[in-house]
């Protein structure tokens, strides 16, 4: 598949590149609203897969051109910048999945709360800015960035699979499966993204409070 | 110590007064409204143990008796019992430390959605009915009651304690730890019991649309 991460030079998208590349047989473009950056991203992930002895190819545009024929899109915006994004790229979605996996949090006095939107959560945010016809499935939200990012970390997490589209959730299913020590699993519809989302400042906050614990995911069992 | 179950006859106070006296030294006393029904429930739970081979002495009483002298009350009562329950027992607290594991929710469509009192978490409720100076700890929101009262079962889950007094929570952390399979690690302070709360309806959901999971706790890893 061709997966496109529109936002996907900061440390989540750069998480999800390198992985994907390193473990997976998909293409991976890089998008950002500056296809400037975008390119030099994808040229230094192409460079930190190397230094691991895994040759890549990942080209960076801006983020419409990285959608178009994407079968899957990685929102990795901040929740703020969901709507603009999914507007930037509404005119090349065309039987592509959107994946969002922001979060909306805010910290009172050192801890971290869930903040959601109106919507409920930013992943029905996502689904309320989606062209009519655009699955929009939430994955990724609760995955530590600077870990993911690390290629020499190994991982065991779960990644915690939202949506409305059984199809759509398949696909992003198998795609978060493809990485190693990655488990894919449904935590059910679009209705149950908040409780998927509020996970993320619990994290937050679990490995601020133990001093062995540092850029957690979580495994259930 | 003495560890008090008020509402101790449900599958939490049968599960947590199984494995306490499996694996640890605590005194364990169950209370319920009904002093008959609490006896009840003691013996069911010295005979359980016994045939596991473990002796267990335990005692049976009506709440506010249970609370007496204890060192830790367990609050095994759904959310909109507990400010009752603690009402109940108000005048046996003594230097006690009260620990709330309820969890609002509620289920539509199938899917289960946190559902937090005004208070913003059960745990901040259950904070706001005690007596003044009488320290509230949440924790075990997230145990899978019917696995934890099943005596063959085995256990890998972290038990996320929360509260704003730490001496109370370095006890109950202790008193987590003490059960074998249970990490107790620290989640923040009050404040952060709605993201702790949140996580029992994301399990119930994973379990529910993932048929190789049941009865699921999580670890942070």
């Amino acid at each position: 598949m061709r997966i496109a991460l529109c936002g996907g030079t900061g440390d989540l998208g750069r998480g999800i590149a390198l992985r994907l590349i390193r473990d997976t047989d998909h293409e991976v473009v890089v998008g950002s609203r500056d296809p400037e950056k975008a390119r030099e991203h994808a040229t230094q992930y192409e460079d930190e897969l190397g230094s691991h002895d895994v040759e890549g190819d990942i080209n960076g545009f801006d983020n419409a051109m990285a959608a178009d024929r994407a079968d899957v899109v990685v929102l990795c915006v901040p929740a703020y910048h969901l709507s603009d994004t999914i507007d930037a790229i509404g005119g090349s979605l065309d039987d592509t999945v959107l994946v969002s996996p922001a979060v909306g949090m805010r910290r009172e006095e050192g801890t971290m709360n869930y903040n959601p939107p109106s919507a409920g959560s930013v992943t029905a945010l996502a689904a309320a800015a989606a062209p009519d016809g655009t699955p929009v499935v939430g994955a990724f939200h609760n995955l530590a960035a600077g870990r993911l990012a690390d290629l020499d970390a190994s991982l065991d997490w779960d990644v915690l699979v939202v949506g409305d589209d059984a199809d759509a959730k398949t696909t992003v299913e198998r795609l978060a499966d493809g990485i190693d020590g990655i488990r894919a699993l449904d935590a059910g519809p679009l209705a149950a993204a908040s409780e998927v989302e509020s996970l993320t400042p619990l994290l937050i906050n679990v490995a601020a409070n133990n001093d062995a614990l540092a850029d957690l995911g979580v495994s259930f069992n």
